[in-house]
């Protein structure tokens, strides 16, 4: 009996072997700490992103430049604030459970989360990619179509943006380790009999 | 016994227990389908980008719109390339193990596909959502920062694209969904001892 598992009310099993426990609870203690960076990073990036704007006269007639002109920058500022609320309801359960010591096999619930990670992450990457897109025309404009840069004019809100996105860089890919994490502690529970049952 | 697991040499288990090996084969000719659908897809949506151009004369002069003139469809077109040529080799080595009836069980293998896997779809999804994001500013163009829109001279050019991003969108679905068949084919040989012995 090096790995047992003891199945409890509730479909709450907990592990008795040494390795798996340790592992578990490393893997528990990592999880907490990336949905907490996942919730400050998210945080920032939406702030970074949506508090941007800057004003400047040219030729005599004021011109402001603000996030809402591009919409995939909302986008990535509604991502970023849906990823930190979720990250932070999801860092309370995996504290709950780790101060409890036990380990939740329910299958119902590890494919709950498992889909919406992987949902969160995939989200984060669009809007990630849609708003770096953005921002590429923005910095280097594109000749052949006749947008013009509009960087050399907004440095300031232009900089504030890239910050945003750098974290919100961070913030998907952290997404991304942990959508790994949670496949991880759906699928095990398929690898055998032990695993199926406990899940009933 | 209902589900006993024979390791055989290189590391290849056989599953001999009925409701697993239906499974399993229905799952491996599930896989085959999809990764033939990338492929077909795939080599569908590079095609329509790449050799999407259209010719249009305004006020005497020639103008020409093409794929190059926006970095994101570049992206599509290698992104799919690659999708298509990855899924057509994973194809064949799921046809090939399917044919010798044999389950891999090998973890540095199935590590390997899983992080392949993986990694296509999120490029995939990078690649697509860039690409509609740019698509967005030629169909609409963003009277705040004075790009105009494009799609309303170049409509065959557009439509094109349009076809082509939508053909890519499918592929980085089913490229999700397979990254999910193998995070299960990765992670359930950690679900007991008898997976984790036989990966090694």
């Amino acid at each position: 009996m090096s790995s047992g598992v003891v199945v409890t009310p509730g479909n709450v099993s907990v592990y008795h072997g040494g390795n798996l426990k340790v592992i578990d609870r490393r893997m528990r203690v990592a999880e907490v700490v990336l949905r907490c960076a996942i919730c400050v990073l998210g945080v920032l990036a939406a702030v970074l992103v949506g508090i941007d704007k800057q004003d400047k006269v040219i030729f005599s007639i004021d011109k402001k430049a603000k996030f809402t002109d591009m919409k995939a920058l909302v986008f990535l500022v509604i991502a970023n604030a849906i990823a930190a609320s979720y990250s932070f309801i999801q860092g309370l359960r995996c504290t709950v459970s780790m101060l409890r010591g036990s380990l939740l096999f329910n299958k119902t619930l590890a494919w709950a989360i498992f889909s919406c990670d992987q949902i969160m992450a995939y989200v984060m990457l669009a809007a990630v990619a849609a708003a770096a897109q953005s921002s590429v025309f923005g910095e280097f404009g594109q000749s052949e179509l006749q947008w013009m840069k509009i960087c050399n004019m907004y440095e300031k809100f232009c900089t504030q943006v890239g910050e945003g996105i750098a974290s919100s860089l961070v913030v998907s890919l952290i997404m991304v380790t942990i959508s790994g994490m949670s496949a991880f502690n759906l699928f095990r529970l398929y690898g055998s009999n032990k695993g199926k049952n406990s899940g009933r």
